[in-house]
């Protein structure tokens, strides 16, 4: 099922938001790649607990883009996929999986060359007005949209939010065995 | 940053559970790359809202194997990866940017030949019961923890979750751009 050589890890660790696109449209072979790897993507149960709206709308992207304290790239980008989100039962527990799927099709629009960037809609009042501009009615909730494009250079002057990380020596506790 | 050459998108629609393990160990430098790409993973205001707990003690294991209906691979395996979320604010955007980190992780085992399976912890109590067992208190959380090492054959007889996955046209919508 995995023809293709294996990458290396690098490709997971070395993507970063791109919040501003050029005007080149995103190939339909590449959106239906993002979208495939959106699908596949596993889930608890295997409920599959997602919807993907694919918004090419000027005037919707632009409403979206006001659904968000972040969202303005949204407006700008090529194409937009939003998240629908199956939340009536364990919504944290759908998120965490959605989280998966978004990961998963942000990294097949990196892995085509393409930069993306994931925006919130909050609060809730919000989420509840990108669901129905995305044509979702609950229990589907759109709290996500990923916008996709070609990546432009950041505009001189724009404040952006710092890219560093934390140091493993932070993150990672250990429980070793003690047999060992 | 990103030398090595890409990969293609197969990479990440071939991932599968794997709940079946060998007793080979998983080499350190293995979990490291790992460990890095949930590190590098991307999250909302860049707030990092996770801890990495490497759960080697077989003790420990096949205390967590006992908090989700679906955890007994965690017994098995030779390395557990708990997921610390922070949850005192927003607890569904953080599970969502979580699930971002767990998947990144997964697909680093996966691109190194590694198997690997999430279990979630259920119901709350066994979330509580996990933090302690892994050293955490609030706001982190223990929802979810991920299996990694060397797959091995699945026993005959074993029931398996159905692994297939919707369509894509029963995942997509589209809101066309009217000027096109």
């Amino acid at each position: 099922m995995d023809e293709a050589p294996r990458p290396a890890v690098s490709a997971l660790t070395s993507m970063r938001a791109t919040r501003w696109f050029t005007t080149t449209p995103v190939a339909e072979e590449q959106l239906r790649q993002v979208l495939e790897a959106g699908r596949w993507t596993g889930s608890a149960r295997n409920r599959q607990p997602w919807r993907f709206v694919v918004v090419r709308s000027r005037a919707v992207r632009q409403q979206l883009a006001t659904l968000g304290a972040y969202a303005g790239h949204l407006a700008t980008a090529p194409v937009v996929i939003a998240l629908g989100v199956e939340e009536h039962a364990g919504g944290e527990d759908a998120q965490f999986d959605a989280g998966r799927a978004a990961q998963n099709m942000m990294l097949a629009a990196h892995l085509q060359g393409l930069g993306n960037c994931p925006a919130s809609f909050f609060p809730a009042e919000n989420a509840d007005r990108a669901g129905l501009l995305c044509g979702l009615t609950p229990p589907w909730r759109v709290r996500t949209a990923i916008s996709i494009g070609h990546p432009a250079p950041t505009p001189a002057g724009t404040s952006a939010i710092p890219a560093g990380r934390l140091p493993l020596t932070d993150l990672v506790t250990e429980i070793p065995d003690q047999h060992h």
